[in-house]
């Protein structure tokens, strides 16, 4: 069985995660604060409501694949096909009632990302990837999704979710990276990888993810053309520092400044 | 003739200029500079196409009506009617492929702002009012918007697009704000002001607006229950430096803050 296989099961899990999630949308919230005195990080009933309906589905269809998810504990992660969850990518943006969020569906194969997805249910956009080719569905029909290439640091737009959420080093790192670029931009969060991945923003620059805020997002950069690593260069697999980008150069650029 | 009567005009200045913006979404645009060494300040063709159909619009329905806009001159700035337009406010995040940008239609009347809309096109989503009441249609159904409060700054979603485009003495002035919010988040643009007005984000503090950035959603704002002023508590129409709340509490003490 190969990862496109894993298509169809993807757009389902999508689907249900979807029918979970909105209902809460724009509405009042249960908000937690899960963060205890470590700034705000918000949980919502969606949130869970969404993993869990995602968890069934994946028990009911592939038992001996393990999970590693947002909300609930790790299952079976040494297994050969492990998936990856983040039912809502983007929460401030969530409670918020902002639209620049997402459920990350990500599947590992003996370590590696072989195939993810980016579902905006209230929009209805999906952007997906195995690697090897990315695509799109949504509003704006349905198309390859292929990234560009910027040539240079200076022409390049630039996200990352927040620099409040850096470390000090980390950020005078990252705003030497900001002071060359032409344009930077806060917010975004799963949304600035599928636009890299669209050839739309050329570089993403954070630090502090999780590895279920990357997994699924680095089979759509790659398959549309596009680079995803570590700071240092290495696997973004699981998380911490990760830079991603439309051209190589840019990424070269950026790893030396960040790296410096 | 009352500024409801102009509620069927509005609807249909957001449909045309939906048309004439979503083919230019997410696609191969021509960016020109603007800004002219002032800092990255794009334009798009979407930008103008959709301002001057719904100049069209406005002078074959009234002809006597006066319009400002962002993309051409001014005309008739001192009619009893004034037509405020901003085809796309958040032109970063459009040009960027992410959703959270808007076309923001307003009419003052004797120099208040008497109807405003917010449409996005892509999403297909409005959110109108005329100060007295607002209203939202759109994926999640129709509903009366209603600002909530939040009772105090500590408790307060905070928005603001970036504390990059404030000068010093503004940003050290926004972040006495910001530090003692529960949240603050950056980007939104016109979305930050209509979810104060759908009881999600409870304050809005910027600067540097243009009058067509703020018009139209004043009488959304207000017509929630919440409250838009300048930092110094007067009338917000010619935009600058602008704070929205959707608690009285929460705005005056922002107000103090602001201005201490």
């Amino acid at each position: 069985m190969t990862a496109v296989d894993f298509d169809a099961f993807v757009h389902k899990l999508a689907t249900v995660s979807g029918e979970a999630i909105l209902p809460f949308f724009r509405t009042a919230l249960g908000v937690e604060d899960k963060g205890a005195g470590r700034g705000f990080d918000p949980v919502t009933e969606a949130d869970r409501a969404a993993e869990q309906a995602m968890r069934r589905l994946i028990r009911d269809t592939f038992p001996a694949h393990g999970i590693i998810g947002e909300e609930f504990d790790n299952v079976a992660g040494d297994a050969p096909y492990v998936w990856a969850l983040d039912p809502i990518d983007g929460t401030k943006s969530f409670i918020a009632g902002l639209p620049a969020w997402g459920t990350l569906i990500g599947l590992l194969k003996d370590g590696d990302p072989v195939y993810g997805m980016m579902h905006q249910p209230f929009i209805g956009e999906r952007f997906f990837g195995d690697g090897g080719v990315a695509r799109y569905r949504g509003p704006a029909g349905e198309r390859i999704l292929s990234a560009r290439d910027c040539g240079r640091l200076e022409d390049a737009i630039l996200f990352t979710t927040s620099p409040r959420l850096m470390n000090t080093a980390d950020r005078a790192a990252f705003e030497t990276v900001e002071e060359r670029a032409r344009l930077s931009r806060y917010g975004g969060d799963c949304y600035a990888y599928c636009m890299v991945a669209a050839g739309l923003v050329d570089l993403v620059v954070e630090t502090e993810l999780k590895d279920h805020d990357i997994i699924a997002l680095v089979p759509i950069i790659e398959g549309a053309g596009g680079i995803v690593t570590s700071w240092e260069g290495g696997s973004p697999v699981h998380g911490g520092r990760v830079v991603a980008a439309g051209s190589r150069k840019v990424h070269e650029e950026a790893l030396r400044l960040l790296t410096a």
